[in-house]
């Protein structure tokens, strides 16, 4: 078989829809984009969703960085490229870059990929899926030039922020909270006044556990800076008190 | 000039990120397309915001109407066709074809207009515009066959089912709540086990005014039969108690 080029390179129109009050993307509607190119990328060269499906394997998204410059405004065409920059046996890292219509860089991304069973829950070998496939198409000279995911640390007792019921329009195909959703909800404890000076430069998050429909979603916040913040998302179900982690993030705001 | 066809056509693909639990679209992003489309379509035509933000007007959506006979699912190309079915002073109709890959159809839709000056809020005489241009893509001969828009009343003292404050996420570029956050909200009143034995067949949904972030959103609920609500979104801001209506809406569901 022929391989495909290593780096997949995925068009997309920022839709108005799509924009905050500024006029500039959604962050969390620009993951989604960056997820979309991910899922296109892997299934065209055979180790996406497509394939995984069919035989009781999934991906499930670990760690993810999203670093910008430059927001992109309403009815921008974008281009996302991605690429696999590594494979180890239970982990997966691909990069993003972001691009303008004229090829200028507006950001990067970075995120970290787990293959599981979907009847076991339990990690496999990615190494060992269709002969090691992936590795193939591993690009390790593409610079990414953002930080690697940095750990987020946020004390179990820190102030509760927000709390919040999950709705029908949170969940996924997979019955889960969906992972940019929780984007969302975060930058929400926010006011708009917030946004009119200041826009995020950088998100790291990393998700821990699933949450579900029902769950409540309780939002511990550390303050770092004036423009630094580490947050950390419970959940509680209906029968329990008891909250357990759900994801952690990292935001790094800038003055406009 | 030479004129385009009356009829636009655009392709959208249904976005894995942008289905529910069973892997349908949400309605709220099959209705971003649809007022995607309505954009591109009267851009391209001389008669869109384009157009109008340079002369300091724009389209207020008034009246949106969506039926669907089936849900695209995840990765399902579908076209969504729109035409100006009808234009008259202060208001303009413009329907819907929502096509799956085959041209099959899978539901329509129907919107109300008006075009208002963005500095005194007033409505404009629509005719007057570029002399009429928008009269000469009128097609009335194109089947919509799906009823009008209902009239929905529902009582002021109706009972509150749902109370929300508004956040940076739900506000678009005219400062205002978008017209589809609307629409997500009042689906979210459901429990995801709802939708696991009804899919919604049908919405009519009448703005009758503006909220903004920092108001309070209630949603006033009556119910016609098992399968059928009328609900009427209220504002009130933090220094008033007084609960203004902001948007009318009936929902049909039907089992799946």
């Amino acid at each position: 078989m022929d391989l495909l080029s290593k780096i997949g390179s995925y068009n997309f129109l920022v839709e108005p829809f799509h924009c905050d009050f500024s006029n500039h993307i959604f962050i969390g509607h620009l993951g989604n984009h960056l997820l979309n190119a991910a899922d296109f990328h892997s299934n065209e060269r055979g180790y996406g969703m497509d394939y995984l499906n069919s035989v009781h394997k999934t991906w499930v998204l670990s760690r993810f960085v999203i670093e910008m410059n430059e927001m992109p405004v309403a009815y921008e065409r974008i281009t996302v490229d991605t690429w696999v920059e590594n494979v180890m046996k239970f982990f997966t890292s691909r990069n993003f870059a972001i691009l303008g219509s004229n090829g200028n860089a507006l950001g990067y991304g970075r995120s970290i990929w787990a293959m599981i069973d979907t009847r076991t829950r339990q990690p496999v070998d990615i190494l060992q899926e269709r002969d090691g496939l992936i590795t193939r198409y591993i690009e390790s000279e593409e610079p990414c030039p953002i930080a690697p995911f940095q750990r987020v640390k946020v004390a179990k007792d820190a102030e509760i922020h927000q709390t919040i019921a999950t709705h029908y329009s949170d969940v996924d195909v997979n019955g889960h909270i969906n992972s940019v959703k929780y984007i969302e909800h975060i930058l929400d404890m926010w006011p708009l006044s917030w946004f009119k000076t200041y826009r995020l430069q950088r998100i790291d998050i990393a998700y821990v556990a699933e949450s579900y429909f029902g769950d409540t979603l309780h939002f511990a916040v550390e303050q770092r800076s004036d423009e630094e913040y580490d947050i950390m998302v419970l959940k509680s179900s209906d029968n329990g008190t008891e909250k357990k982690e759900v994801c952690r993030c990292k935001l790094k705001f800038v003055k406009k």
